[in-house]
């Protein structure tokens, strides 16, 4: 069972923006920017080619919504979003609120208190629409 | 007018992959590793999600069959997806047969002869259904 899977299922603790049967999002812990969200399928599939079309449609589509409550919520040039999937074999699309290319590259990451993380959190999920 | 819109009205040359009516996918000539495809939409908007919903999911839509005749055409390891934006005021997917993480930073460029470019257009193009 992946990592993403046991935080779908509440086995680990997550700072969750939205949800729906089908799809999950929450903050990623090692943000490359304030706001850096990951979007995922409950189905545990590893590279995001590999999931049917109707599955991977709704994941783009649950991932737009997500953006649009991110781009009301965090100060940023815009959204970027990135799908690589070399550490944890669970597709994750990378959700980035980016000043420039360098909170695309994954190369350094923002320090964030529990607090900050969580309200943050709910920030996001209640632009969510 | 974009760059890229230069190049579907066909005033500037590409590396064609693939084509509809709404969108266009072609190589990039500075790619991160080889086959390293961008997919857009013929019109022409700046920020992937001020796209409405369904040009959107189009786009997406378009880029998972290209992304699969990558697949088919290019040996890696997967194909990482990326929408940045801040060079061209106009959508691009990027589709990238990458090997590693360094293929997805866009630090290191690949070197291609036009007869390559050619080549690998052709056979990508071939296996995209």
């Amino acid at each position: 069972m992946s990592i993403f899977t046991k935080i779908v299922k509440g086995e680990i603790p997550s700072y969750k923006i939205a949800e729906d049967n089908n799809y999950y999002a929450f903050l990623d812990i090692y943000p490359n920017a304030k706001g850096h969200t990951l979007v995922i399928p409950k189905q545990e599939v590893d590279k995001i080619f590999d999931l049917d079309m109707d599955t991977y449609t709704g994941l783009m589509q649950f991932s737009y919504r997500v953006a649009k409550a991110l781009e009301k919520t965090i100060s940023c040039e815009r959204i970027g979003m990135s799908v690589v999937g070399l550490e944890v074999p669970h597709v994750h699309v990378h959700l980035i609120p980016i000043k420039g290319m360098s909170d695309m590259q994954f190369i350094k990451k923002e320090k964030l208190s529990k607090e900050e993380f969580e309200t943050i959190a709910e920030q996001i999920s209640a632009n969510f629409v």
